[in-house]
């Protein structure tokens, strides 16, 4: 068996003590002035100033990082070139090393899931170490991912409680017993941790191939008890920065020993004023204040 | 404003007395004998194999189908050449001038639902007339696709509740007060639908540009609940066929015009034996034989 995506994430963590995970949201709009194609209009060249601006921040950041989280939807908007993108910085992040953690959140089920599966977590153009699933189609649906996950060693992250405003409204739903919907799909994820650990695929901290989505943004009670709900998965954590998650109540998130999770910030580590000269010098300034944040908040909360 | 796809769906249903929607799920490893490209391992030459097996099937259908639906999944699979695939599949159907709805599931948060949207319900290379998305986000993660359905005259169906088996695992969790996940979900499609009807983007009809998604394998009278929950909704239903759906309790979605529902099926209109010489004539004579069961099962409903 591959070494496992949970296993090379914590090797990363433990090696660089960094928990950042970089989002790559090109938005061609925001390049700064100093990278004229991305305006120009022209899909190929728009495309290619993309894949320059974020090789850039690639090169400058990629020891202070855990991984790397392009967000599809941004080269989906792109057509064509944007997927090639795409697939030129997912290769990059690969050859690096440096885990890659698609967010694409797909789902769908039985064979349209396996299709999805082996588009992204097989061997191919779109081949990532990890992806985010949606799990409203239910189990089933995600066991062609899972299934697949473990086979090559890669990583799943369902979306269990979201950081947007708004997230609750179905995942906050609570049965006649008091349990929320989001409870139920946190149930699920410990389901395919406790498997992949009956199968002897968890890494040496005890995290499995599958993790989960859970917004920085949730109060600090919630986020320690989902961790407690799904002790062998590692959390995926949007919503710090930009979105007004909070690193203090992140802290939850992590085990005694600084496993557990990543928290991922995209605009706010890639997107500066329209004039800066520098922006991979003001990517590397800002992660390394993110990474630095976190860490102390983490030793805060075990201390 | 453009006329709506709800619009342009219910004048094909009137003209032509049809409520199939033949879905497009490319699998090449099933492409008949007669099809070799389909088989070499290419990436080029698979998707140009499944560029003329579907033409020709598109060909051959046009005037039976009430709409087609690419399964963007399938396409992923492919790579690059896959999505070139789809976007040349996208472009002949709306030629045609056939309703297009692109089954990608999509849903996320804030601005990168706006990319999603961007990228398949405004012009460019992947436009479609309407979009299959996932709400476990909740209501605010599909404003950005709603708004810009109705700019467009496109239309969204919403994952309610699936066909597939386990599907209930999470969209049938109850409330205290006995309501489930996929019937507050519908309450959502209704209020869309309800707020396109404040601004006069009804169709002749009163349907919305916002459906939903009713599995056909459910149970006539869940069915017929959910028609009278979402009044302004088109529902999309997946699972006759191969997942065993039932035209009887279908018939539950239409109205007494005939309007309200498309049933849509992919590998029972499209792959035949191995060794069958004309794919398209068998994908014909299919179309035909589900479009006439499904209407006399309407007729037999509303006698």
């Amino acid at each position: 068996m591959a070494v496992s995506f949970a296993a090379r994430l914590n090797a990363r963590i433990s090696n660089l003590d960094t928990r950042v995970c970089l989002g790559l949201d090109p938005r061609p709009v925001l390049h700064a002035s100093t990278h004229p194609d991305a305006h120009d209009g022209d899909p190929a060249r728009v495309a290619r100033s993309v894949v320059g601006y974020f090789r850039a921040i690639i090169e400058s950041t990629s020891d202070l990082v855990a991984c790397y989280k392009p967000q599809v939807a941004f080269f989906e908007a792109l057509g064509i070139p944007g997927l090639i993108a795409l697939a030129q910085l997912q290769a990059d992040i690969r050859e690096l090393g440096v885990p890659l953690l698609t967010d694409a959140k797909r789902g769908d089920m039985d064979t349209t899931a396996e299709a999805y599966a082996q588009a992204w977590l097989a061997d191919g153009v779109f081949a990532t170490d990890a992806l985010t699933v949606n799990p409203y189609l239910g189990t089933g649906s995600l066991v062609p991912f899972s299934d697949r996950a473990l086979q090559e060693g890669r990583g799943l992250f369902i979306l269990v409680r979201t950081s947007n405003a708004g997230g609750e409204e179905f995942q906050e739903l609570r049965d006649a017993g008091g349990t929320a919907v989001f409870e139920h799909v946190a149930d699920m994820v410990n389901r395919f941790g406790e498997e992949a650990a009956l199968l002897g695929a968890t890494d040496p901290a005890g995290y499995s191939h599958a993790g989960a989505v859970v917004g920085a943004t949730l109060p600090v009670n919630v986020i320690a008890g989902l961790r407690r709900r799904m002790p062998r998965a590692i959390f995926l954590m949007p919503g710090y920065g930009a979105q007004g998650g909070d690193s203090a109540a992140a802290a939850a998130a992590f085990d005694e020993h600084g496993f557990g999770a990543v928290l991922s910030a995209s605009r706010s580590l890639t997107y500066f004023d329209f004039d800066v000269a520098d922006h991979a010098g003001q990517a590397r300034a800002a992660t390394l204040a993110m990474r630095d944040e976190l860490n102390a908040a983490i030793a805060a909360r075990h201390a």
